[in-house]
């Protein structure tokens, strides 16, 4: 008794959600209920969102970031501070940085770090466009936001190195502990970092 | 700084995905994320999936569950038992059973529950159709597999009376000890339908 209780077309949208992240084949099959049950209010304006993004997802062309338009919102906004270039690994960073909505600046998206074992070297990532943007003078700081990985503290080696010739202030995110985060279960180099880099209270 | 980081697309694209059930908003915004890096091989095929749901949803007219074809998937199944039919309040609980993948038969759905208070008549549920597919003789037993609430046994009391003068049998689903259940955190109803149901062992 595995005969299918749905039409393939409801089968194979199943199957596409289970591929969401946060959604498991069982959730999967409950969103796909209830897209049913709301098919006008809300499986067709799904349908017509994704299409949308589908058709304008668009790489800027000054910054790396994906958007639905080029230059994408973020190098469009003239409120930012455009002396302020904050260097992001992926979109994912972008966006993680920008819900802390702690600083105005601009972005400069890598798509990824140096990675000689899996063959990425800086042809392969958004290097090249970033020494060009600080040529041009107006950028001041550049602030490293990669991960606090092997491959991401190389990669920002590698951007302080080809950025050295310039007159830019490279700074990068502090180490220590998160907030909220309880140091009995923060590893020793996190412990280690905050130490070093205590603040007055 | 409440500025958007994308466009209105993307950011109209996260409050659709965060209605469905299991995605929250921060969730929402990773699933747009992981569709924006899998544009071709995710976005566009999930786009084209719902697209393809919503031009083919369509009730089934003679059972009531939606499907992408009429008859709907099991009413065309020539394999299901064509003597048994189980009557389920909505398609969720219609899938809900299919899962169990207990008895290969036919189902109803009803689409609701007959509830005085909130309005809802004999009219306005699938009732006739029921009355009118026992009628044709070929059913000989009708299982009610309503939920176990007011208003779910009132609606079976309602069929029970409504197929009396057909040589059909009406049975409904056992009460007792869900399977993997504690005793200890059963209510007492649960508990007394289990004594009273008690098999041999």
């Amino acid at each position: 008794m595995t005969a299918p209780i749905a039409g393939p077309e409801i089968e194979r949208l199943i199957h596409l959600l289970a591929r969401l992240p946060g959604l498991g084949p069982r959730s999967a099959r409950r969103a796909a209920l209830h897209l049913i049950r709301k098919r006008t209010e809300l499986l067709g304006p799904l349908a017509e969102a994704l299409q949308q993004a589908y058709n304008h997802l668009i790489p800027c062309q000054i910054c790396g970031n994906i958007d639905t338009r080029d230059p994408c919102t973020i190098c469009a906004d003239a409120k930012r501070d455009p002396t302020l270039l904050v260097v992001v690994e992926t979109v994912a960073d972008l966006w993680a940085l920008e819900r802390a909505a702690a600083l105005p600046a601009r972005y400069h998206v890598l798509g990824g770090t140096l990675s000689p074992l899996d063959g990425v070297g800086p042809k392969d990532l958004n290097l090249q466009s970033l020494t060009e943007r600080v040529a041009q003078g107006e950028i001041r700081e550049v602030i490293l936001a990669v991960n606090a990985t092997v491959d991401g503290q190389t990669t920002a080696h590698y951007i302080t190195d080809s950025l050295a010739a310039f007159p830019v202030k490279i700074t990068r995110l502090a180490h220590g502990v998160p907030v909220g985060g309880e140091l009995d279960y923060l590893d020793e180099g996190t412990l280690a970092a905050a130490l070093r880099s205590r603040t007055n209270f």
